[in-house]
């Protein structure tokens, strides 16, 4: 192998028993100097295949020749995925509060406009950068020290988010409930939309939910911008990060890592990391929407459905979506019924489970959504 | 419509908030007497499509000339159905104390033995049956009057077996995890496996574990064989009863609820039931195999699986049942481990999830099966 | 009976059998016009105390004469009173999403900004209450019929935030874990605080957090300081709402709940509801405290504890909170291990299992806290 | 310390991520030989108050001269105390499937009668004792072997029930849901009865329904049947199995569980253990009750209960044992509903939930109970 690779764990937390839960950090440093990478995978704990993606990536990462480092931390969350509620996996929430696995890494706009007022008209990018890490740094430290303790989901989110923290580049690995290929870009890095083999992207605006993404690109954007309109400078900091959705959870498929696992290496050959791959992305058609217009349907009945419309395919405005049948009406006209789709749409992902309350997430979907040109 | 559907609803449980769980019964009598016939749907919440070859059901049972009876139950489980736990349907069991919904039927071999001294060499099959029908009758509800009550799954059992058990069929409605079609048949109505269109057939010893189609087989079948023995007599009752497993759970479709739905109708035409139907059984291949010789297969390790083995495919000993992935070990050549197959085997279905403790039930399969002969 | 009880149901949400679930709304007219009065239970399912609560109001109710009008709802929440996990009741959150069923209530601040500017220096108080109800009415039933739906706590919480819109007095009543009484006030009805016989205040400013409490007060308190700042009048619209917390979840007890019928119908009796009560406030010693100093303490050590500490206690600096039990070191000095108290704190509720992962919630605590003065 | 106490781990299972479960073993050997103990404790996940006796128990056995071996498994089962929905452990069952996670222990009846048939009527007790040890220890591993795996809670027992195999005594520490002391005695035992400090005590028959004192006993009690009846001998061997239930679960209370430990001490003082042990058993009431008549009360109501019968008092036929509060009747007569106790009788623990579905076990109870006499 060309490339050695460095393995540790590091506690993420620990169970009732009094066990340390550990999570395995696998780190690449090539043999020339270039940007960071970290990629995770799993912090949903039924969203397993970014597992296998991870697995694939080691495999070609060891054997390439390599500008950069690259840390990977696969199966980013063990308490997510170690919750099995009858034969599913109980991953995406805290079973304990509910909170979301992936709603409580650090992001302070407050502190990035005081860091700000630090920064002087004059000093360099990488100065900048530098001292911007270290101020982020302390911050989640701070945080993490806290006298009174954090909750669960936020100490884990921290602790990885401290392993992302020096990286260029964040990548989030996830799946949908049953879903299609898709992924979250900010508006910023746009461009880098084709250097992934993803068939559809939703670009998302500076605004911050809670997640990994988010919580690495929302401090860079909001500085800049505050930099560039204070001074009028035109600093780019190079910091992207995208959450990739990469098909159904609960799901291990070897040979459809392996297609992901290129996609990510598409993408680091165009950011310069893999001087001699030959792994370039795709052309192929992309699909883009704004945030605003990924819509999610909700169903106001309950019952159980048929999910006719699947993930990925076009849909019109009034066409078929699902069919909910009424199990005390089978004997007349009101035995099911249908729910069609309101406007042109693009399903991307839907429920797992037939049997649905009223208020259920059906469908998310694409809306006015446009196609992407370049690669 | 030629046929009326009588709808009721019956209670089967009271929730916290102290309301009525009701289930629908749909009633079709023929013009001219016959068999009766049960068919209910989802005791297990998650499997749900039989809910929907009930809808086909009925509509076609609307406009058939019919000569007997025919009682529908779908969604006969309404706590079941409503326990969700994350995304999925916890359906397998009562979320308060793990029983199974199919074990609490009722089955006494003593009492059968008791009934079977107050049967004289001379009484007629049809006597016998109309008396051991009303002590089957009185045991459930003696049962049910209990002064210190029944356990939540017993009385939904029980209450539904009082809807089967004037029936000469039973038909109860199943899914597996992810699944091929499969019957489980009793040995002695072994001719039936050639009435249904399912292309695999497990036959089931007189061995009651709780289900329904052993609770209504089991009576009939022990008392058969006391009294031919101890008579020297050729008695037969003509009860079948069968577990029908179509498909996966928490899946419906009704395409594929119309091919199960011609399957029972082709039972019932070959039954009698329907006089002037064209539905006959298919010609097809069909698999059988002894329930000793289905088996299941439990992984002694825990950790993320692929599925490469496809329910329904015939898979030789020494071949690739599922690969593991072990997150641990990713850098290295035990990143994924193989599990084959112990023997020639047929898996019927597989856990539905790829994240699996030590000790989970990865595949139940045919072994040492044979092929059916026959229509 | 002196007053009649007009009961009806309302339809909050569809089961996945597709049944309606349904909740009881209690309304009482008094015979004389007066302020109106809504009061919930049980939106957090285990937290079922307020049903015995509102049984025992019911019952002195239909006695007293009554100026004005009193809404009751009790098991507010029939789906998360019905979601067992084993033997308790997961009621907190929707099983299938982790949302907090208290946290869905509508409230936009923007909106009332908007609304302020309809609003002249001349119009009346009552006017603009009967305007400004108006308004929140029609955002609340704009969003219900949003074409795309809505999740199922949200429309749960809009559905009963409809009921409570009209009322001048707003209470929730909820329990705490393993919990001792204590209040949610918002700031400026401090002096309501005594009309209450809670020994524990806590005092929470004008920030919305999604539950009923803050929803029903953060319209009027914004749009009071928005119109008296910019009119400089001295406007009092005489909403207000509390989150009364009564003790534990998972307990029903007729007795206890007496106690808190008696304290809310002393409110009542303040705020000239209830013109023939003898029912007056206890004189008491009452502790407040700030929202800010309202503090949780999480673990930083998974394991097994004993709760020392009984919510109520005063604890000083430095004393026993929480003894941990090191299932490994059973046989050294490290089998168990003392949290102390990082400050002098009253504790007012802890976690309810010996069985902590690291990062749960043990106590919230009152620090920093004062006498309160008054009646 | 007078004793080195020897502890390993030995791993019982494997989580999804891959990761080995231990448990830990704590094993004391005495200074002289003497009888084999096995004590183990939280087989039910959330039945946590054994840890803390064996906590206990280790302090005081470090310095008290020992005539034979102890081993003492606390948190014996780790799957169980960690699976957490909501805030109570899911600790009865796996969650996967439903299996009790105290019903997979080993015993075959048959098995015992072809043991039987190679004990000759000359062969001696210690000589018999060797070989059936040796018999059911490679049943025991014969079964772990099986090719095709086993489930998870079978493979737990199974590991755990060779540990205990050597033992002498066996004593299985558990908790009820809310609960006073009890402990199941098999009715040869009887006179143990007064070497524990246990109010109630219930005798069981030679009846195998899985649990760990069941497969200790029966194979003895069911070999010394054997052959006592068939070479008219007076074989006895000294085995003897229990099941102590120590109060509520959900709960570590570090001075209750020194009561428990000492009532431990005592019997192993009784049984020869600790010569120089000066506790002995209590002098106290005891009250028996034979399993047939230790009943369970079903409601056959749903709705909220308060549990006015506590656990160990005394109550007569026809007084109240619970209300029942329906929700939907706040205003009328049928508010609240009585359950009364259908005999005289002693609850031994209740549903530790106010909020049950019907067919939920309320009480379990003593009938026709006697007192004990003796020490």
């Amino acid at each position: 192998m060309l490339n050695h690779v460095n393995k540790h764990h590091i506690r993420v937390a620990q169970n009732a028993s009094g066990r340390s839960m550990n999570v395995p950090v696998y780190h690449i440093k090539g043999q020339r100097p270039g940007p960071k990478v970290y990629i995770q995978s799993s912090i949903h704990g039924a969203e397993v295949q970014g597992n296998v993606v991870i697995y694939h990536l080691i495999q070609w990462l060891q054997s390439l020749p390599i500008c950069g480092e690259i840390t990977l931390v696969p199966n980013c969350n063990p308490v997510g995925t170690n919750i099995k509620a009858g034969e599913y996996t109980l991953g995406r929430f805290d079973p304990v509060n509910g909170t979301n696995w992936n709603r409580g890494y650090h992001y302070d706009a407050a502190q990035v406009m005081a860091f700000a007022d630090t920064v002087t008209a004059e000093e360099s990018t990488a100065s900048i950068k530098q001292r911007f890490r270290e101020h982020l740094a302390k911050a989640i430290s701070d945080k993490l020290a806290s006298p009174w303790g954090l909750g669960l989901a936020q100490q884990l989110n921290l602790r990885l988010q401290q392993l992302a923290l020096d990286a260029d580049y964040v990548l989030d690995l996830h799946n949908g409930p049953v879903s299609t290929r898709h992924i979250y870009i900010p508006e910023y890095a746009r461009e880098s939309a084709t250097a992934f083999n993803f068939p559809h992207c939703i670009f998302i605006p500076n605004v911050f939910a809670g997640a990994l993404d988010e919580a690495t690109f929302c401090p860079w954007w909001t500085l800049t911008e505050i930099l560039n309109q204070r001074d009028n400078r035109d600093l780019e900091f190079g910091v992207e990060a995208f959450t990739l959705e990469m098909g159904s959870q609960e799901v291990i498929d070897f040979t459809e890592g392996e297609i992901d696992a290129k996609s990510i290496l598409s993408y680091l050959t165009v950011k310069g990391l893999l001087p001699e791959s030959q792994i370039q992305p795709l052309t192929m058609p992309r699909i883009g929407v704004m945030l605003k217009d990924y819509k999610t349907l909700f169903t106001s009945w309950g019952g159980m459905v048929e999910y006719c419309a699947k993930p990925g395919e076009h849909i019109k405005q009034g066409a078929l979506l699902a069919r909910v049948l009424n199990i005390d009406e089978l004997d007349n006209d009101k035995g099911s019924h249908d729910i069609l789709a309101p406007c042109d749409l693009i399903p991307m992902l839907h429920f797992p489970s037939a049997s649905v309350l009223s208020g259920t997430q059906l469908y998310k979907c694409f809306t006015n959504y446009f196609e992407l040109t370049g690669a």
